[in-house]
């Protein structure tokens, strides 16, 4: 090792570790609080005490805090400018390691410093683009060796010109051990930072990072991998901790999920070894479940041999970092094509998926249409109604619907109009909506219509709203069927009013459906739904 | 699939199948044209045999063979153009078992028309550049929100633009299943082609492959693997193919090099299964080893626990088309990381190389020099010598040398001075010099000379001119002792007069030695031999 190198190590090594271990292997913010504040209960003289006793105390740890920063960001720039193997390693370990170390604020502080200072060179692009510029554009078909020669050379300069200079620390990160997770870390990161601070040059960081990713990520480099019992615990463990859609409650519930009628399939990447990236959940099943229920808790499970319908019931992305980089898309293709050829029988693929959006979109329709139409009806008594407002306004219940819910909620809720009685109804502790069989009747017959219209209707950009809903259109499914009281937990009720979808993948369709969805934005739903909707 | 799709499908169908299934697997030219040699000699009736019987036949099979290609060619059009996933596996295996299929002259013409017809769109590059350049550059430390956004944008843009039309078809192949091994042999073609037809938009195409081919074959995404006895077959069959240093004998020397006291590993890619892309053979010895011969034969084996070297003896790549993409440094690297893990008590880490280019430069050397010599002779009798042939003229030996070579070599070789009559010792069949003790006791001193100073003072742009050196060399190795008769094959004798020479990784300076090679050409040596070249 050189002088050089040598400084930086022992300069490194004189850093105070303020804290503790448990902290390196935190993957993001909130785990990083979380092993804080263990650090913290269990007293840490260095850092926080003396903050609390008396001002030179809190002096130090102030220096020392700016201290650890500066090092931190000597360490990146290192990183990026550093031309030597052995040393880069050092380099990388202690950026990496340091920035794991980092509070919110500075990680913040670094993210915008990496997107400013570590941008491209734009007066060498410009020079690059006036040597471009000065070059004749060779005729069709002439094959002039110089005058071409200088033309692919000057336009490889620009196209290297043109990458970011933090270009160069993603590349070194992603060969370096760990580097690939790190990245993972970082761009979580980095979308958090953006919520607070949307600008520019953090959005071109974001954008940057994120085409890398998709490009290490691809699916020629992800491992399939069926997780079952026999897996190491700490992979197990994994698959609890980050099972975003039907927490697993018990090790009995997750072994029943690995066991007879279920599979489990994760995506592995070889440098991120023993955490799937993401991973999918199948009960192999007679007929495509209606509720959740039907799915956790079917005991005995039947016979493998008697299904002929996979069902995704849960689909998990470990990553936050990954967000915007679709691998579910390759994992369920990968996974059907796997299922259909070691179960022939097999010739339904369909999902039970719940409609996360779909409660907060109605309530905040609700709240604000019920305005709406008070403000209408208070004006059009004084006969003056603005047309800007009216052009807004939209009864979201049919006047039998309306009827028929005054009627029945008369005792129990009252409201100037029949929406702001199905808000105030659906917003009632404990849904307390859900016991009484006689709302819950006339509910059925709203919620489920408008939650059809909402599926299938309501639209940003082009896409569904619903983020459910655009994962598995984009990715070829159709929308088969909605199931009333598919899923009766307290989340379920909250988000969707128990309501849960079957999305069916048919493999003829597959590319046929992503492509008009994705183009035109178009839905391919069930006729039943479709008549659902036409129904107002 | 859709309806476009289904006729691509049918149309690629419909093509005669020319060639046998056996040339599928087939990587590159030479394996190709043995296994169209296989198909011919069982007689091919479609293709071969009407070729000979009548004009008829003979224009059809012109006419077929001619649609082959186009079919290629189109399919290669959809594999970039094309947007949807099915139809998209479908047509980029049609495109690499079609092109695996293609002569050698159509594999050419195929990869021109890629190399012209699918480069960047200049026309496009040149608008955004004027959108580009109309951009006001924004001040330092101004954060003009709406102006820095669309900057990033163009930037973008203009990036993505600078991308021949051919990263598409890459990038596709990347993630498809074998693709990674098609641009292997596609990249290998190139290279070939390119001896014959140098030109600049084939050099670009090149030079483009080759960065994508280094991302995608980044240390963090080879596995390293020991390879042993109890592989399958199948990968033991590649290791005994590809072995270029010292040619597998039998099964019995494989066995030998997978057994006690010698070591192989491999790097893989998950895409590339049961094919190292590189591996390296290792011997564990007492002392670093002088001949090949003990390295090869040494039976029985030395107790391992009693080794302090390893020492590597033969480096192998598997793919000519990833020449100039060093993963050997990588290997190299993390093999001594590895054996240095399992084995504390090894402590020199060593090769025991070819000079594959010694001779050939030695010959080419006293050829010229030796007429030279005499031209000068002949001219100084007239004295009018010419002072630019003299400025390169040279007596590659010693007067001492020269005297007693040709005192030795009086009854057995002639020649008009020493030079010459060395050129033809070198060059006598059968390596007879070597036979000779009298006349190989000269030749050692001379040609451990002179090969001291090939290894450490003849360059090319600046680098070692043995590719070996070369090697060794920028992975931070030093040149530490040459081996007088250290590998007696004919092999041996011709590249190198029997010399081998051994390079040592000392892990404190390898990074030291890599970067000043790398950046002044310094060579790092054995005291030894840097004397043996002051000698002169």
């Amino acid at each position: 090792m050189n002088k050089k190198g040598l400084a930086i190590l022992m300069r490194t090594r004189m850093k105070p570790s303020i804290v503790a271990d448990s902290t390196k292997i935190s993957g993001n913010f909130i785990n990083n609080d979380v092993s804080k504040m263990l650090v913290n209960s269990e007293g840490n003289k260095n850092s926080n005490e003396p903050r609390k006793h008396n001002s030179v105390g809190k002096f130090s740890a102030l220096e020392n805090h700016q201290r650890g920063f500066e090092l931190v960001r000597e360490s990146m720039h290192s990183a990026i400018t550093m031309n030597k193997t052995e040393v880069l390693d050092t380099i990388l370990n202690k950026f990496s390691e340091g920035y794991y170390d980092l509070s919110i604020e500075d990680r913040c502080k670094l993210v915008l410093v990496l997107a400013k200072d570590y941008d491209l060179n734009r007066i060498h692009v410009r020079d690059l683009i006036k040597q471009y510029l000065g070059l004749q554009l060779p005729a069709d078909g002439v094959e002039d060796e110089g005058l071409l020669s200088t033309f692919y050379r000057t336009e490889r300069n620009l196209r290297h010109a043109l990458q970011p200079n933090y270009e160069v620390l993603f590349e070194r990160l992603n060969t370096h051990p760990g580097g690939l997770k790190f990245l993972c870390v970082l761009r979580a990161d980095i979308l958090s930072i953006l919520e607070e601070h949307n600008i520019p040059s953090l959005r071109a960081l974001d954008s940057y990072l994120k085409e890398k990713l998709i490009t290490w990520l691809s699916p020629a480099a992800l491992e399939l991998h069926q997780i079952t019992w026999d897996d190491p615990a700490s992979l197990l463990e994994k698959i609890v901790a980050y099972e975003a859609v039907h927490p697993i409650s018990s090790l009995l519930d997750l072994k029943r999920r690995l066991g007879v009628g279920r599979r489990c399939f994760g995506y592995l990447h070889p440098a991120i070894p023993g955490e799937p990236l993401i991973f999918i959940e199948i009960a192999l099943l007679k007929d495509v479940a209606q509720t959740i229920q039907e799915v956790l808790w079917d005991d005995p499970p039947m016979s493998e041999y008697d299904a002929t319908c996979a069902l995704f019931y849960s689909i998990s992305s470990t990553q936050p970092g990954l967000a915007g980089i679709n691998l579910g898309k390759f994992l369920i293709k990968r996974v059907i094509e796997l299922v259909k050829k070691d179960m022939p029988q097999i010739n339904t693929f369909a999902t039970l998926s719940p409609i996360p959006g779909f409660m907060k979109w109605l309530l905040a329709k609700l709240a604000s249409q019920s305005k709406l139409a008070e403000a209408a009806n208070s004006d059009s008594t004084c006969s003056s109604e603005e047309p800007a407002a009216s052009a807004f306004r939209e009864n979201v219940l049919t006047v039998e619907e309306e009827k028929e819910l005054l009627e029945a909620a008369r005792d129990s809720m009252s409201g100037r109009n029949g929406m702001e009685v199905m808000l105030n109804l659906l917003t009632s502790p404990n849904h307390e909506w859900s016991e009484s069989d006689q709302i819950s009747v006339i509910l059925k017959r709203i919620l489920m219509r408008l939650c059809a219209r909402y599926l299938l209707q309501e639209k940003k950009r082009g896409k569904a709203l619903d983020p459910v809903a655009n994962f598995h259109l984009q990715n070829g499914a159709m929308v088969e069927r909605l199931n009333w009281m598919a899923d009766k937990t307290e989340k379920g009720l909250s988000q969707s009013g128990g309501i849960m979808v079957n999305y069916i993948y048919r493999l003829n369709d597959i590319e046929e459906n992503a492509h008009s969805y994705l183009s035109s934005g178009r839905i391919n739903a069930a006729l039943d739904l479709q008549r659902l909707v036409e129904r107002t």
